[in-house]
């Protein structure tokens, strides 16, 4: 990844405030561990560090050892330029409401180069009117409005998720797939086939183009690989002067 | 919601194979159900039903009671026309690979008209190529590659979020947030707040017009809701003539 890059990860912070449960702490450092984020802030967590958060972390361990633990909010947000608070429900407050990949997008821009806080609220009932004060943005998750209960880990999950599509813009880390045929290679397939077809009977002899267009349709959809289009001439070949008496 | 709009999430379903842990059961209906998806099928799971699995599961355990276990994952496709194996690595196949948010759209088009099934493998290790056969495309989470072991229920979340959000296009299932000001009021503030800056002498009055720029556009950026400005003219009011022994 480039330098900048790193630098908006590395500018992105979450924090959970007043966690009940230690196990959700380690689920939600395996998921942001999971989208390339490592800044976890924790507030007045009702049990750390704990077992049952390592357990659950898993291989994100790191996160919860350098975690840091504040009394406040407010403190949490040391150095913040933007606070992003995630709510579960409407609330009658004038913030701006966003869904999370609108907020997604406005953190990319300011974490280029400020650092900008994700907040979560406890379980039970999400974020207090006062931690929504030290918030400048409000984003929800858009849920099921029947069942909009996402587990705390899960919210995480789902906003660093955003968070990565944004700011990779949405690329898999992978190079290019398996190598694809060349228009030679392809269009030499395709006389292959014509002249099968037409040694088998397939074509009309006097006619061949129509059927051939709507054939190379198909395996131009296909978009053929160089390994394929060697697969496909070898049936070709064997379809014309079948080999005999081999195990293939 | 529209009828087309139900359609297209009835005609979705969820398939697990040979889960592991039936508490990953239980965490994946809820997610599903966070999204308003409610078809959930298991192929083979090691232990189903299971009393964890419903505890985990919290209110959506209606999902677990329809839920339809297979012998097969052939069997959990029936009726369906179409199906994308989620994989957490890239694989050595020809299949298309896409990310969630690409392989959500596809979803979205085919699911208006017919079933459509997203396949999900073991916690172990994803999809087996016989399993991955069985689709017609290949998905991923766009993950930490040094780090890209999402929690099975996590991935079902971001799935089923992708899901949702590619069928309501974002939408949050609110009406609008608080009325915004007319332009009247506000301009209404704006000159009620020049003619209190010239009054206690903070704007020249030969030229008041460079620093009413600079004042108008921070609250062009907040835009002002209708009792904000309200409030707002209050507190030039008494800035002028202040109420005394008042407790606000």
């Amino acid at each position: 990844m480039h330098d900048s890059v790193n630098n908006i990860f590395d500018h992105i912070r979450v924090v959970l405030c007043q966690t009940s449960h230690p196990g959700n702490i380690g689920s939600a450092a395996r998921a942001m561990k999971t989208m390339g984020f490592k800044h976890l802030y924790l507030v007045k967590p009702d049990i750390f560090p704990d077992a049952h958060a390592a357990a659950l972390a898993t291989g994100a361990a790191d996160l919860l050892e350098s975690a840091i633990v504040t009394e406040t909010l407010s403190e949490a947000l040391t150095g913040c330029a933007f606070a992003i608070g995630l709510s579960a429900r409407k609330r009658n407050l004038s913030h701006q409401l966003f869904n999370v990949r609108e907020a997604a997008l406005e953190v990319k821009k300011i974490a280029s180069h400020q650092p900008v806080a994700f907040v979560f609220g406890t379980e039970m009932s999400g974020l207090s009117n006062a931690e929504l004060d030290c918030c400048q943005m409000l984003a929800m998750i858009p849920a099921n409005p029947e069942y909009s209960s996402l587990n705390l880990a899960a919210a995480v999950q789902v906003v660093c998720y955003e968070l990565r599509m944004a700011i990779l813009e949405g690329k898999l880390d992978f190079e290019a797939p398996t190598e694809l045929a060349t228009n030679e290679a392809v269009e030499g397939f395709y006389r292959h086939l014509e002249d099968t077809l037409l040694t088998i009977g397939y074509l009309n002899p006097s006619a061949p183009k129509k059927l051939m267009e709507r054939i190379r349709r198909i395996y131009a959809r296909a978009r053929l690989e160089k390994e394929e289009v060697n697969l496909l001439r070898g049936i070709l070949t064997l379809s014309v002067t079948p080999k005999k008496h081999t195990k293939y």
